[in-house]
């Protein structure tokens, strides 16, 4: 076997942690046109691992020593939120093209300064990992709706139900890591941004941790007047499961439901049910991560939400936390959107 | 063939429009057990009509001629509801057992007032014809809550559209003939009264009349805790739908879901969809009659709502309407309930 | 209450097993315009049981008493089938409408007996219970298939699956008392009679009583062409499945497929399936038995399958009996329909 | 973007038609770790069309050509199936690993060839491309069937259905390219060779071209005794549908369901059906090449149905297409499966 004629892009992972080490194994064993060249993880062992499951990959210490050593086309950033900020900003400055995972910033003030640097290049730069916009449903589901057959779309309902949350699972993060998904989907499903955020307390789950209080109703208004409610709910125990259903003028659509092999046993008739995100979005991670790796190639850089969608969605994630703890809605007041950013 | 040696119970059926044509028909061809001996319509065509309909049975200009003449043994009231207490106050006092077509008046006062002359009987005598009680699903339903198989119920999320309404439909009606059976329903299903009623106004459908501001988001807050949410939308042209999930600890249960023959054409998969509640709801129309007939045969009387229940949903409506114009919670405050309703 | 001025069919039941008790209890408790007026049954616990749930009949030791005491206007035979020629003759002598349990006697021989009766009489007063017929989505799939839209059908498959069969059940019992059903209904939704009839045996259930060789795999041509194939399986353990696929020139529609509340538990999506016929086709029997008795009252006096259908599917019995030990399709040839029939 | 440091399998697509041009697409923009290297295609034409979709390859007008050239490590076979053997023969002689699209070649004798000749290798080179082996649920429904949860399988039924055939399918094709499918994957569902062939005729489809006489029923036995019934029907008009129900001692599994997005619109729930294969079966195409790509570089060579899968599939077509003329079972007999097979 001789060395390939094609050239791969030369992909750095900063972060080797759940997401990154599948962003590696994604890429090395399953994208087309795309390798890693490089890993970025402070932790020995992690890298190790990292560097053994992509051959021809080089470990760094930081994002600094992989751009000094020429050793990345473009980077894929998984590490936690709070530290995308160090590593967006000299990727950035080395005008890399970058999928970066969600959210862009912890807060939406660091958001905007990174719109701001990355204006000073000369188009987008920064794709955000928001996967369920490359779920083939959730692509039906905007083509139906943009579609108009049903006429105009009126409300948005959507649950967001996990078996169980991690110990360092907070109340904010119901917000922040979970509805943040909906924070960017729905206004991309409906075409229009979040106005404001409430949210009502159900009965709250005995199975859930102590410290949560939940599961919550989240209720968002867009621009266009689209009601969009979300269960957020995060102690289900029998499964994962993510759902939209849209209400049109003259038809539903929904998406979400459970498919795949059906059985009859024990007098029921039965269909498995996801248990994580792994699986539900295993596609829609493929899907994206190629999508990026195309646009990288052919030069267009981007193919999914975008640095100044992740602006938004972190002001819709402040005006959310701070629904928590407010009675009716929360407003949310976005900059206007640079011309940059089309 | 001779006369049968059993007696079957004689009915006396107020109103014999839509609603009270349809009873006469399902007690006469469908119900067991029970004879239409009756008919109380002031309308000299629909009278006739309504005694051609029903062998055996008189025709009554009042239900004060139709008592003194004893030409009945229990009564279905069927007329609107701002006709009912003029029946109910009779039949009461003539100690008869009587299925009152929801509302059971269309205000709390005037419920109340029933309510209290009820109780000068030694036991409860009024059934109120809130059908979904008697559907399947929402039994089964209602089981699988109260087994807690699947730990406590913490939400309740409904659907309720219409293909479209008639032209004397009024956006109150949107609460006090449609809400009304969720006011009825969902406390039933989670074990626990109203406590609070608030409205939310999606995009409004340009389908729907001018007079309507519509759909609706109506949420609703049981003593217990569970939220309860009903999409509440009546120009969907597709179909009629009425939904329920329960959210509970550990599970989650749906009902209203298409059934019966599926169809492969022209590319799709497809089931029918109900255009109406008398196709959807056909059974629990007959299960709740054939309920009530047997009830009042073993001298059990009631099967179902009582008009204790109906006194409190005539709140819940009140509630509601006034939240269509409010921001934020209406709270449904209701007297204590009295021993003689247990 | 006093007495009903409507006449209710005097029905006599004869047999108080249990498929006639629970015709007893149909009839006296959910059925309208019908009495039990008479049960005929030797055994004295039976009988006193089936009197004591039908208020105002009388116990008779045979028809011919029964008769003789003018105690019925119209019969059900629910006794075994070896024993239905002795009730049909007198009853049919008599001139009473009668509803005759499957099979209408156990051969194709005394079945002729039985309809050369009949022809005695002024027009058919035997309907046969296959209750199939009077199934909501049996006669949907009929009407989709008589409309034409999908153009003509060319395969009708079934699967018919019990979780286990009595001690007393046979090899050829899997004909006489299970496929027997597709005879009626499956050229019942054709339009067409059986012309043969073939038996191919798959692997066979290890969890089958000894004596049964089982499942079965039942080859049914009819006279149009169409083909029928039927998965007979009666040790699935975990059910009772009884489906149909139409397959037309443009479309397939399916019925029998589960319905009801939907469940999320487990890691599954799950309804629940039936696990016997008297759940699964409970309001057939409803919708067959009001049908029967609307038919008498009205003078019609049959309202589904007549007796030579029950000739027709006598001859397919035995066809199909011979099948199980017979390489290849076994000819079905009847005698022509008399007009008296049509 | 400098030349990537891994090296991808340098692979050479024979056949540039629609299968071939699909697969060069799929290598070049889906699948990991390899890159088409080299095109036979003799028409000019479509060789230019090809070698403009895949950077960095050459065109060639014989697989000969290409070898003498070193342009590849392995080959995807696309052409038409009576062109295999010329070019499988040269590139088992060089010891290339073979992806060869169904069939290996046109029937049995020419297939026992070519296994005879691949045994002078030390270990099986020829993949074929039966690509459901790859499809996740017919994948999970032989893991449902080997776990034996449900007990032994007793029935696979299947049904394969068409919206239409080009003007060159023939009455032959029915077996020899539609139901050579279930050839290969029912008995790998069962984990049983075929024993016999049987062919039935319902009424015909008269939307079918003249010259055919479909659909037909295939019954196939296998070797254990499991039998497998096969509706193949390929002018359905509506819809593109490939389902398998087993049929096992305790339980039933379905595959080929409609799935994902749900739609209610004119008084009817739907969801899209496929039409064509290549979107029932991207997924698989897609895995079943990348399981492939990854067993030519980790040493394997092979990663689903063999050669000898492939002369099975011959015999078992040859025995189909007798029975297509022939009244009752034909028998299939192989030679024994050499332990080179394993």
């Amino acid at each position: 076997m001789s060395s390939t004629s094609t050239q791969d892009l030369r992909v750095g992972v900063v972060g080797a942690g759940q997401m990154g080490a599948d962003h590696i194994r994604r890429i090395t064993r399953t994208i087309s046109g795309a390798a890693v060249s490089a890993i970025v993880e402070p932790d020995p062992g992690r890298a190790e691992a990292a560097v053994a499951a992509a051959p021809g990959a080089r470990p760094f210490a930081s994002i600094h020593d992989a751009l000094a050593a020429d050793a990345l086309d473009a980077v894929i950033i998984a590490t936690p939120g709070p530290f995308h900020e160090p590593v967006l900003v000299p990727a950035l400055e080395a005008g890399l093209p970058i999928l970066c995972e969600k959210p862009l910033t912890p807060d939406s003030a660091s958001a905007l300064r990174i719109v701001e640097l990355e204006q000073k290049l000369d188009r987008p730069h920064i794709q955000l990992g928001f996967m369920r916009r490359f779920d083939d449903e959730y692509r039906a589901l905007r083509e139906l709706i943009a579609g108009g057959d049903a006429g105009e779309l009126l409300m948005l309902r959507g649950v967001h139900r996990n078996p169980s949350v991690p110990e360092n699972y907070t109340q904010s993060m119901l917000i922040t890591d979970s509805v943040v998904h909906e924070f960017d989907v729905m206004p991309w499903l409906a075409g229009s941004p979040v106005r404001s955020v409430e949210v009502k307390y159900p009965r709250r789950n005995g199975l859930a941790p102590e410290r949560l209080r939940e599961p919550i109703l989240v209720l968002i208004e867009l621009e266009n007047g689209v009601l969009v409610d979300v269960e957020m709910n995060v102690s289900v125990q029998f499964g994962y499961q993510v759902g939209t259903e849209a209400v049109l003028e003259s038809g539903v659509a929904r998406i979400g439901e459970p498919s795949g092999l059906q059985r009859w046993s024990n007098a029921a008739f039965s269909i498995a049910e996801h248990t994580t995100y792994t699986t539900r979005f295993a596609r829609a991670y493929d899907a994206q991560v190629q999508a990026w790796v195309d646009a990288v190639r052919d030069g267009s850089l981007v193919a999914g939400p975008d640095a100044w969608d992740g602006y938004l969605v972190a002001l819709a994630c402040e005006a959310g936390v701070k629904a928590l703890e407010t009675t009716g809605p929360v407003a949310v007041e976005s900059a206007a959107r640079p011309d940059f950013y089309v």
